[in-house]
Formats: structure tokens, sequence, C-alpha cells
């Protein structure tokens, strides 16, 4: 019952199995691996972008990261919602890659920016004002921090009218395809730059980087090895990302994550004392429930995070919020197990 | 016959079977699965070293240029040899991740630091004048890039009496234990911080970054995060170091791919027209030879670096230099094939 | 009639005069000069503090990073008003100091932070979560950046009751002290790192970056030099810093541009159609009127900004707030022909 | 008796008289002074460029590591003297100021890169190869830190032909004009950046930052504001600049000071003892004498540094080597005077 995070799923058995099949005698390093040509085209062709730069990374900070710093001039200000990963998550990396520019918090209800709250902040870092940072990208995370999911109107809104380039951080981008139903063109489309995920939705450990402007590939590629994320036995990354596009793979666990986040939510959405703080629209849920239910599910052996206080000491009937996901590897099984606690109280 | 790099070779199996056997169910992540206890521990036992703060990265450039960020302030310089993988094939990755500290390139034939010529580059850099890079620690290869190996006499000589930090850059850590017949342990005396390399020896992409005073283990675990290089599904670093170290099979893989550079480095040495650059003491060969044996070898699937020039285009008998290196698949037969085709000519 | 800023004014004759007796034959270079040590002395005694380490820098955004840069680590972040000028108005200076640290907008009415929104903000930022940027330095601006004035009291509820370092941006430090009728050493009271402003108060340009902590000198003298702030020609910082405290010259300039500004606060307050943004409790005042009425001063010569529109096209009650700025060499005639030409509409 | 450096001499009074000058009153801020046009203007024309963007800062450390950021980007590397003072005094400067770029040191005798050594040094960055920092701008300073001038021939053979960026460190360009009886705008020739030093040579504190390309102004603006260098009250800057060109004063000031130099060295050459490090071609001597001779100078209150070694204790007749610089304010009878005494003995 471990709905800590999509992280401490497993990899999808076919993913593995692609990485052990790439185990096979010599390869050459640096991305040159027969695996890397199949996995950059993969990548390619669900985003329909035939020219665009892809890059495999391990982590979704260094894709992010190192996406930013291709964006961003070092007197330029990143503007991302207030709770995104980047800005709280990621002790500084996106600082770290720019050489030291700024990301400016834009405020919004259930972890989405709005149009105006986002037009208000852009509108704080005046062109031409040598004082003031400059303009950067705009920093979009789809699945958001919140588990809620922009539309893709909702998106276009946000990339468009600014001038400025956008940013997709997709660590749960399979999850809000899943969720919108739409292809991995449409949601990326309006960005320049896309960090899709894998390592959360049933890889090792792989996210590609993606820029749609070829022309801006070399800069990364030295971003990345300086920042020490070029792998010299890149086999075992281009295979997972090789596997994990083949016959939809990444859709059939994004959509089973979402299922069996559902599920749950149905769950307890049924319990008299649970209360949502979002919609669970996609693979994670955030909702609150008396300190009493957390001591039952907790000692019998659930995983999850309580985000306001101690679980274990406290009044019974405190309510305390708390975050549970679901990846790929989540079994009806698990969730009624789940749910059977929290009913039984 | 891929001998262009030991990053070429494929993982062995068992540390392929670890990362399998690893993928089982849920884990905590972040460094918190099981199995990251495991590797950490087997990495103090092998250093002798039971209070060191052991940290796994994927990259050797991820583990130099943190270990060294972490000795290194922004005002210091790094003395390392000119030739140091530090120096010449990380696109800046220490000044990235120091933040702008500089490296003192140090001279040396064969890819080695003297006391001498590293005491002149340390004197060069004046401490309590506020004009000059103040002194920063002192990075030792081992092996060296010229595939040469310090004695433990003479590591000690570079790393002691200045008063300064020191950093062992071990990308092939296990290739100059073998070659010393030595252990971890002896080979890290007088080190602050060592890059332990595995990715070259056997694994899919793992190093373990020591630092043996614990005092500094919370800042690299900010700086390792900040870079992107802390990995979610950690279980699979962890997995591979365990395998690494288990049964010694790290130093059984090094040995192995020493016998076979010394199995080619005789064979060569018996060939008229071979030429070495310096002498191979652990797993690398610089060696050169007339342009037609080059023409030969290539065409029969040789892969390796040639160094100085177009081995396709050019006088038959000019000399060109090459690197050969054996990681630890390397069979007798694979050795004995390319000899047989230079012999051939 | 310029009141576009404090920096639009002269350096006091006094100041000038100190510069022109510096340049008289030979002196030693980078500090070394004999009138730095009655500088740094002078500057030590205003705070009563001894044992200080104080260094001459050319601008207040140069001392305001220069200091945080000693306190906060690149995994930090900054804790300071959204308004403060190290946030808006230094270009990611503090960013670039630090290598890459974050700064942390606190919310709150008229340029200052409550002890609640600092704490919320502090808050957000959990020690010991390798995500999370850790805590760093509390950065209050004093006067702040709407004209408004921190009492004592305040101040000592923001940097207390957090164990954080504090650092007061005092570009207007005199203003403020003469504002509060207290001593430079009162307002130090709970901080560690100043930046004492002479540049907006009667200096051509020199401000005192001051340290508690002398154990941070070093590193502040490394850090000064690394950014170009060493002035070989130190003797003409010096002068200017030793003018500048000699017979309580820096409290009287600030007294009578807070005097100036005080004239000016009335004159406007008795206008019918002039609103007050923020009180004026030194020398700025942020106020709004009619487009029209701007036109008439601006037309008659006066400087000053107006923050939120065009005061040159549109309707003529339209209202527009700007910001008013008196340094020490406002006269009362010059006052008092600004509120002429607002009175005559 | 002061030879210490260029930089403990005074400010022309013509120079201190047209900061007096612009004291005058109220003056727009950050370069909108009416004085700011007129420097900028004056040096457009010395440098017969009329269309070059031109910046003032404080020193020359700001000047050198500001120009090199906006030539170098993160990944490169910068090619000058081992000698040049942004490799060895400053403080790791310009990887600051560049986010972490490199400096490759090149060798060559009395303070000159070769074209030999400079193509030596640029082969080794190997475009294209993405382990290696890639080739940024070669940097020559004139007068070199050896007291050597390159001849324009010299200059060109060094800044042309490899399609590379370069930049110009001219702390003493003054003075390297005057030795080569050239204008600034045949200096500049074949550089795009030009740090164009005032300090040294009878200013306070100015140096001109010349780009070639008027299209790099922006970027050089925000990273001047960035790094604390952008002046509020920077009339002071400009009143510097503008007395600084006007009537050749700057030519003037060099002359006097190669000239006293040559006079001085002319003595020392008649001295027995004496044996000069470098040919003297501008304004600065390397030259060695016993330790009695270096006590007898001190002693007479002479100010000059001693480059190796303590001239207060050891063997009477050790040779020690030590640097005599003159400014613009030497007088004949200081340099007799000097000269008489080592006469003495």
């Amino acid at each position: 019952m471990n709905f800590a995070s999509d992280n401490t799923g497993p990899a999808h058995p076919r993913v593995m199995e692609a990485v052990v099949a790439a185990n096979d005698g010599s390869a050459m390093p640096y991305g040159k691996d027969p695996w890397a040509d199949r996995a950059v085209q993969a990548v390619r062709d669900v985003f329909n972008a035939p020219e665009a730069a892809v890059y495999l990374v391990p982590t979704g900070t260094a894709a992010n990261a190192a996406l930013l710093a291709t964006l961003t001039p070092v007197w330029g200000t990143i503007f991302c919602h207030e709770d995104a990963h980047i800005a709280v998550d990621e002790c500084n990396a996106p600082e770290f890659y720019t050489g030291g520019a700024k990301l400016t918090p834009v405020a919004g209800a259930h972890g989405k920016m709005t149009p105006g709250s986002l037009a208000t902040a852009i509108a704080r870092a005046v062109p031409g004002d040598v004082h003031s940072a400059q303009r950067g990208p705009i920093s979009v995370t789809n699945v958001t921090e919140a588990g809620t999911v922009y539309s893709l109107d909702e998106l276009a809104a946000l990339t468009t009218g600014h001038g400025l380039p956008a940013h997709l951080d997709g660590a749960r981008f399979a999850n809000a395809c899943a969720a919108l139903d739409c292809s991995a063109a449409d949601m990326a489309q309006g960005f320049d730059a896309i960090s899709f995920g894998g390592t959360k939705n049933g890889c090792l450990g792989v996210e590609a980087a993606v820029i749609l402007d070829p022309a801006r590939a070399w800069e990364f590629e030295l971003r990345r090895k300086r920042a020490g994320h070029l792998f010299s036995k890149h086999r075992y990354l281009s295979a997972q990302m090789a596997a994990y596009l083949k016959d939809d793979l990444w859709l059939t666990m994004a959509r089973a994550a979402n299922a069996a986040c559902a599920r749950l939510a149905a769950g307890l959405r049924a319990h008299p004392d649970v209360v949502f703080r979002h919609d669970p629209q996609a693979n994670m849920i955030f909702a609150a429930w008396p300190r009493a239910l957390h001591q039952a599910l907790k000692s019998a052996g659930a995983e999850y995070y309580v985000m306001d206080g101690d679980w274990q000491t406290g009044p019974a009937d405190e309510i305390l919020t708390c975050r549970l996901v679901c990846d790929w590897s989540k079994s009806e099984a698990e969730v009624d197990r789940f749910l059977a606690i929290i009913r039984a109280g």
C-alpha cells in the first residue's frame, strides 16, 4: 500500500527487459549507441516534431533546469506557479543551471496559474529597464503539483500573447495526456521546450528533454555535459525511452495510474470524513481526514505523505491533509485494501 | 573488437541481475531504498571508513564536479594535471559546480604530476593575497589519463605537505587498485574525497562520491540535489553499487581488464612497427604505428581512437598514435584477433 | 525642481573637498591609504562595533549583493519584502553574487514585512529537506521602498526568533536614523550585516559594507575583489566615507532631506486633489493626483517618476501615482516652487 | 619615491577639476547625466568607432570581466598569457562573471603570447567535441604584465586567423599607445572589445568598456548592472573620462609616465649591478640587484615591490628582482633621487 509517490513504483517489465536486452556486447558511448536513434525518433514521432532536438537525462530536475537554462539569460526571470517543482522542490537547481536567473512565483488556486495572475507577474518585469530582471520563459507544470490538469485551452491561454518562450514541466506528462485524452503533440502545442517524463511512469530513470527549435540543440548538449548528465553508457537511457514509447506503453501505464487514482478517489469520496483539497484529475489526490484514520492506515502499513502535521501525536479528530499518488503498478486490490481500512476507521 | 573505451563494454551480468532484482514492488525514493544502506555500507567497508559520507551519482563528471565544489571555494583554484579529465574532458563542469573557481594545470610526463611541478603550481597561488586565486584542492587521477598508475608513494608525495585537501578522480580506481595490488583504503590514504568509479568497470552508470569528513555530508547532498543528480528511483543505483562490491566483483573485473590489456600490450610490443607512448600499467594503451596498419585494423572492424590524424587518408607509413582501452569483458580471443590483424599488416 | 531620486543630488561640498584633499601625492592602493583607516574607524564608531569588518564599495547593489553572498549558501533563500530593491531593482545581482541562491518574496503593506508574513515565508523553506531551498538570511530595507520607516521594535520583531542571519539594506540608513532619532548602533541591533549607504545621501558613490562578525572579513574581501569592487585608488572612497561621518555630516544631511520631504508632504497634504499612497516617514513621498496637475508640474520643469501611466496622454482627471524624493540639497525654495505650481494647477 | 604602481599616483588636476565641476546641482542618474554623452562620444572619437557601445565602470577588473562575459559562453575558454592580469590577479573574476568559463594559459617569454603558443593552446580546445571547453575569446594585454609592448604587427598576428573574438586588456592602453606612437584606433584594430583604462593613468577610478559591435550593448548593460557597476551618480565617472580624453590629456600623461620610466631605466642600465628581466618598453621596469641596494633604497623611503624574496633579511649580495612603475606624476627629480641612492649603494 505505497501511495507515497509515483517514484516509489517499479519499472515496467518491458522497460526493464529493454535495458537487459541493451546489455549485449559493446556499444559506442555518449549517445552513439544504436538504441539512441530509436529513442530519439520515437520521441519526435509522438510529438510530431521531426526536427526537434531530443536528449535523454536521468532526472526531472536535470531536464527542467537544463532546458530552462537554454531558454533563460542570466538576467532573466522564469514565470511559474508559486508551488511549481522548479520553485520549491529543486533546491535552486534552476538558479544554478541558469547561472543566477530568478523565478517569479505566480499565484493561483489548485496549482494553476491563471492568465490574469500570470499577466500581473509578467508586467512587473519591465523590458528595457536595466534594473529589472528581464522577462524569461513561462514554465507550466501539467499534471500540476496539486494533481489538477490544465486543459488544452488553459495551456494555450498561458503560453500565448506574451511573446515569451514556454517550458512544460512534464514530469507527469503522460498522466496529463491520459487525463485529457489528447496526443503528446496536442499538449506540446505552444511550448518551446518540454521535460517529457519517464521516471515517474514506469521507467528506471529517464526523461526526454525536447527542444522544438533545433538551432538550440548544440547549446543543450554542452549544458548537459557540463552538468554531468551526458551518460557514457547511454544505451541504458536509450533502451528505457524506446521501450517506454513502443506500442504506447507510456499511455497504457498512465491510464492505469489514473484509473487506480480514480478508483481510490471514488472510494474516498464515499467516506463521510474525507474532504478533498483539490479535484484529483490524474494520478494524485490531496485529501484530508481525521488523525485517527491516518493512524489506522499507517498502522496497517499504508505509505503516503501527511502534509501539515504529525499523524502520530495529537487529537484523534484533528483533520490532517495528505497526498496519495498512484503509479502504473497500483492494483485494484491494493487500492481496495486502502479503502477498506479507512472505511473500517 | 571494440577497444574504444571501457565505457563501451556491457554491464556485468551480476550487476544487471541486481538491478532486475531491485525492481521488485515499491521502494521509498531518494536513497531511502533498502539497497542504499547496503551499498553505502559496502563502500565504507572497502575504504575502511565507517564514518565516511557516501553518495551515489550516475556519472564520473558528476562525482568529480560535486566533490570538487565541496572542497573548493569560489575564489579557489584546483591543482590538477594539465591533461586531467576535469581539466580537458568535462566542458567546464568543475567551474560550473564550484560557481566559478579555477583549475591550475600542472605539467608532468606520462599523465603524472610530480612533487616539483605541483609545488611550483601551488606556489603561484598566494595565500592571503586578495588578487590571487586562493589555494584549493589537489586533484589526482589514478589510473592517469595516460594509462600509467601512480604508486602509493607517488600519491603520498602529492597529497602531503601542502596543507590542502586532496581529491582522487577514481574513474578507473579499480584498475589502479588491481595494478598496484593494494586495497581501496590504501589508495585512499591521504585523500579527503574520492570519486569511486563503477561505470567504466562493469556497471550501467554509477559512481560513489566518498567524503571522509562526515561533517561535509549535508552540503554534498544539497549540491547533488541542486545539480539534478539525486535519483528518485535511487534503488537502481544502490543495486549496482552493492553488486559491484559484493564478493570483490569490482576487483575481479578490473583484474580481467588489466589482464586483457597486458595481453594486448605484450602482443603489440612484439610487433616491430609499434611504439608505445606511455607504459601501459593498467587497462589503457597509448601506442603508435603506421597508417597502413590502422587501415588494416579499422577495415577489419576494430574500434579505437586515433589521436593525431586521419587514419583513412595520407601516406601509408605515417605514424599515428592511438588509444586502446580494455574493459572487464574483453576476451583473450578478441585481443588475439586484434593482434593477428596487426601482425598480418 | 529635481525630485526624481536622492541620487540626482550633488555631493556635499565637504565630501567633495575631502576627495580633493586626498588627491595629494602618492598613496598606497587597495585600501592601504591613510584615509582608509580613518574611514573604517569612523564606521565602527558610529556602529559602536569596534571589531566589525568594514569595507567600502561604490554602489548599493554591490554592498547588498556581496554581503548577501557572504550570508547565503548557494542552496539558500533570502527572505525579503516583495518590493525590496534586491528583489526587483538589481537585475538579479543577489542571484549572481550568491552563485544561484533564491529570493523568497514576503508580502506586506506599505513596503513592510510583518512578523506574520515573514514567518509564513520562512516556514515554506524546510530545513533538512534536500528538495527545498534552505533558509538563508532575512533582508530588511529601512527606509523601505515605500518611504515608510520600520520602528526599532518592528525591526527586532523581524530579526529575532528565527535563528537566521539578518541583513539591513541601508541605502537610506541615515534617513531612517534621522526619522527614528536613533543611533546607527540602535538601528543595527540584531543585524549581522549592514549596507550603510552614502551615495544617496551626499556622497559621490560610496557605501560601507559592515559585517559584525570579523571572522567573515576575509571572505568578504575575496568576494569584493572577485566582483571587481576593490578599488586600486581606494583613497577616494575612504575620503568620502571619512568626511561623511565627520561631525555627524551624514545625519545633518539626512535630517535636511527628511525636513524637505516633510515640508513637501505638508504642502501636498493641504491640496484637495492629492492622495497619499503611503505615509511619508523619511525622504520619499508616494502620492497621486490628476494628470492635469502632473502636466502642469512637468511643464514647469519638475522632475519625478510617474509610476503607473503616461502623464502626457490621457484624460486630464485620471489619477496617476508618482514618487518624489528629497536629498540633502533640496532647498525650501525648491520645495515651495513645486507646491506653488501644483496649487496653481 | 613611490614606484609601487601607477595606481599609487594622484588624479591629474584637470581630471579632478572636472569631477568638481560636475558636482553642480542635480543630474539624472545611471548615465543620463549630460557629461555621459560627452564622455561616450570622446571614447568613440579616439577609437574612430562612431557606432561602438561604450560604458564606464570604476575598475579594470570590472571592465575585463564584464567584457569577457559578453564574449564567452559558459562552456567556453579564454586564451590569455599565463601571467595575464585576468589569469592571476583578479581572484577568479572572469570565471565569476562568465558563469564558470575557463581560462587557458598561453606560454610566452616577456609577457607575450606568440602566434605559435597561442595556436597550440587553441588547438587543444576542440570545436564540436562536447567534452572539451569550446573556443572563446583571445585576450591580449598591452602594455603586457612584463612591461613590454606588443607591436601592431604582433597584435595582428594574435587576433587574426582563428575566427575567434578578441579582447584587449588596456589597463595601460595609453602607455602602449605612447610607446608605439600609434592612435587608439590603430591599437584597437582587430579587437572586438577593449578595456580602455583610465585609473592607472591619472583618473580617480574609471575605465571605458568598448564593444565594437553595438548589437551587444544591451547585454553589457545588463551585465554591468547585475554586477553592481552601474553608478547612480554616474556623472563623476563621465566627468573623469571626458576630461581624460580632452586635448589628449590621456596621451600627455602616458608620455610623461613613459618618459619617467625611460629616465629611470637609463639610470639603472648604467649601474653595474643592475640586471633587467625584461626590456622596459612603457612605464614598468622589472630589474634585479643585490639585497644591499634594496636595503639602501627602502631605508631611504623608496616604495616598490620586491618579487622574489625578503629584502630585509638574507645575504647582502643576493640578487632580488623588483618591479618599478611610473605614473604620469613622477618628476625627474623623484627619479633622479632614486638613482642617486642606488648609485651611492
